[in-house]
């Protein structure tokens, strides 16, 4: 098999992530995101909200890293399926399921470019580095907006307290703060619209 | 309107992407594609395959400026769809259509970023640097490579032949002679797989 033959077997392989869904739903037709979609849709994130990264001092954020673990980040979900922000069970065991997923996957490129994704998923689980930082800060603000947009159905459906979603997401200052600011002003605003009589606010409209 | 309120407006606009359908189905599902995941699966491409690319003499391709137009390039769909490479009669207003979407959805932008964005827009479409001719070839490999692994699908339903195909591709070898040739070998094999007894080659597997 020939280099170029073992890049197109991974493209090929990354097709099936248009069929993994996510708990999140589009803001218009209002059916689950699959992870394809959302990943392009971060992705977008990064390259537009990349002057609001905290970057190391003097350094500026090398922004194509970042795109590149966005569009990397989730094909081990191919494997180990969507695990859900909020699901305490299934989040136990999720960093060993797709690493797997990760070994098998990107094996299938050759060994130079298996090694370079590897290590682009591995520095963005690890959290150590400003790109890791604000690749989640994008990441994990999607769902967020997504979720205003749709009268935070999503929460709605699985029970998730304004406490919870605050607390989950409050890393997303550690890669920006101004996103994590931006995130908790539509989180509160989503939850005091749709709380007290506990309807589904759906006319509600972000940004 | 805060900077930031700006890019988000934009960043929720883009969402509309994920209800655009295209001509080209899904390997798994055999769906048709929306242009979000498309987009996704573009520049997973690029970032790919880019040592195939053919740059200036001397100069490295500039990867960060091909996958900042991967993921913008077909934003202008939201207002004027899904034109289908082989619809000759949709293709003639095109770019029309799509530059007038430009400006409305890159307008949403803070000033410097729309003027941004709309020349990366520009870039890919005037196809006189390496990037652009790259981002073509890429986004017209990719639904090469999805008709292949569907039985050449799309092509079949709306009668396109070998030649057809060959012919409006050619310019892939422009931004990529080493994925023309490929391209080239597996069109000619999914024709020849369908073509002798008008069946559909559903079996058919490439790389």
């Amino acid at each position: 098999m020939t280099r170029l033959e073992q890049q197109i077997r991974f493209i090929i392989e990354a097709d099936k992530l248009k069929e993994i869904t996510r708990q999140t739903l589009t803001s218009q037709s209002r059916r689950a995101e699959n992870t394809a979609e959302h990943s392009w849709h971060f992705a977008l994130m990064v390259m537009t909200l990349a002057e609001h990264a905290i970057g190391e001092l003097g350094q500026p954020l090398d922004v194509l890293r970042v795109l590149k673990m966005a569009l990397i980040h989730d094909l081990v979900e191919i494997d180990a399926g969507d695990t859900f922000a909020y699901d305490e069970v299934n989040r136990t065991d999720q960093h060993a399921r797709e690493a797997r997923a990760a070994d098998r996957i990107f094996g299938l490129l050759p060994e130079d470019q298996a090694r370079e994704y590897r290590a682009l998923w591995d520095e963005f689980e690890a959290q150590e580095t400003p790109e890791a930082r604000f690749a989640t800060a994008c990441d994990r603000l999607n769902p967020i907006l997504l979720n205003t947009l749709t009268g935070g159905a999503a929460w709605q459906k699985h029970g998730i307290t304004q406490d919870r979603v605050l607390e989950r997401n409050a890393h997303i200052a550690a890669g920006s703060p101004a996103l994590w600011d931006y995130a908790k002003s539509i989180i509160k605003e989503t939850f005091s619209a749709s709380a007290p009589c506990g309807t589904d606010s759906h006319a509600r409209t972000t940004g």
